[in-house]
């Protein structure tokens, strides 16, 4: 599995062949094909011994604090070079074979079940809403990660983590005095309108 | 430019040659190496060229209207055959040549131009808070839709685009009756507990 790893890093999903898996870990060819017949079943083992589906689930004290691990190690993995490497074969090899689309999806729904417990803990302690999306949330605080590794668009900070989460938190409408009905088409929706101002909102805490 | 669109989406960065260019538009090499000294200067004006710089601003009159047709023509665009093609060849390419680094940061720069516009135009209108940033909110809406293209984890259907929506507009903490303070450790952060309840908010509207 590293010697294959290894050189999917170096060559990607179109550059590997089993010889050179061979030739690294030492072995004879046909000790590599016993076990692996095809290039692509490697390749779909070798990815997944990779993923990091025995994450420990953050326990911080607080929503924030767990959402921000959460985020912190997705960042700290993808931006090794063994996690972007991983990342990109990933991303070249997934039309090449139902291994590797199968591959693809059990690595989403083990970042889900991570997201799914934590929001369901925060769900229970009163902190999210009962209808909340463990699946949207999480997709909505990651992919943004995933997307900077793969077409660089500025730094992944800290700063840059806390804000994906304060927005997915709060949202980004304006709260309204409660009452005061916004009736110009502007409005976004009905459900839109019926806040209270940021404020009415300091006023009470 | 055609041409050697044509070729990155059949082959990927790493199969592109000039010569095949040439070959496809029916032109001499020496034509092509005239113009492009270098295959990173011809892949990274390709690129550039598919770009949808030229996208219309959306003016539905809501803003969940304009957010819900900026998400749409991304989705239209990547899940195409080019789109798909474009934004593979772009991921492949991207550690491969300053050009083409420098293309992807004109490409984030024109969608946050587009994402900055509306949300001046929603901030202006009073239903966005005047402190919004319109980075944040495109990268949380679109980077889901382009990692779905790139890492496939379901459908890319309206409803999931609606999802994604509306968790940025609305975000996901539990809203509190005004006065009551959560003061258990489960509470996120102070401001998060000074939120009108659900139903203290249905019987604003």
């Amino acid at each position: 599995m590293d010697a294959a790893f290894a050189e999917l890093g170096e060559k990607g999903y179109g550059g590997l062949s089993i010889e050179a898996v061979a030739l690294r870990s030492g072995v004879a060819k046909t000790t590599v094909y016993r076990r692996w017949p095809t290039r692509d079943e490697l390749v779909a083992d070798a990815l997944d011994s990779r993923s990091d589906r025995y994450e420990p689930i953050p326990e911080t004290g607080s929503l924030r604090g767990d959402l921000a691990e959460f985020c912190e190690g997705v960042r700290a993995k993808l931006t090794s070079n063994h996690g972007k490497a991983m990342l990109k074969s990933l991303v070249a090899a997934v039309d090449q074979s139902p291994e590797i689309v199968e591959t693809v999806q059990r690595f989403w729904r083990e970042r889900r079940d991570v997201g799914g417990y934590l929001v369901e803990r925060w769900i229970r302690r009163g902190v999210l809403r009962p209808e909340t999306d463990a699946d949207l949330l999480v997709e909505v605080l990651l992919a943004p990660i995933y997307l900077r590794v793969l077409l660089p668009g500025g730094p992944l900070s800290g700063d840059v983590l806390e804000g994906f989460i304060d927005l997915a938190l709060h949202g980004v409408l304006e709260d309204v005095v409660p009452g005061v009905t916004i009736t110009d088409q502007s409005s976004a929706t009905a459900s839109d309108t019926a806040r209270v101002d940021r404020m009415g909102r300091a006023n009470t805490t």
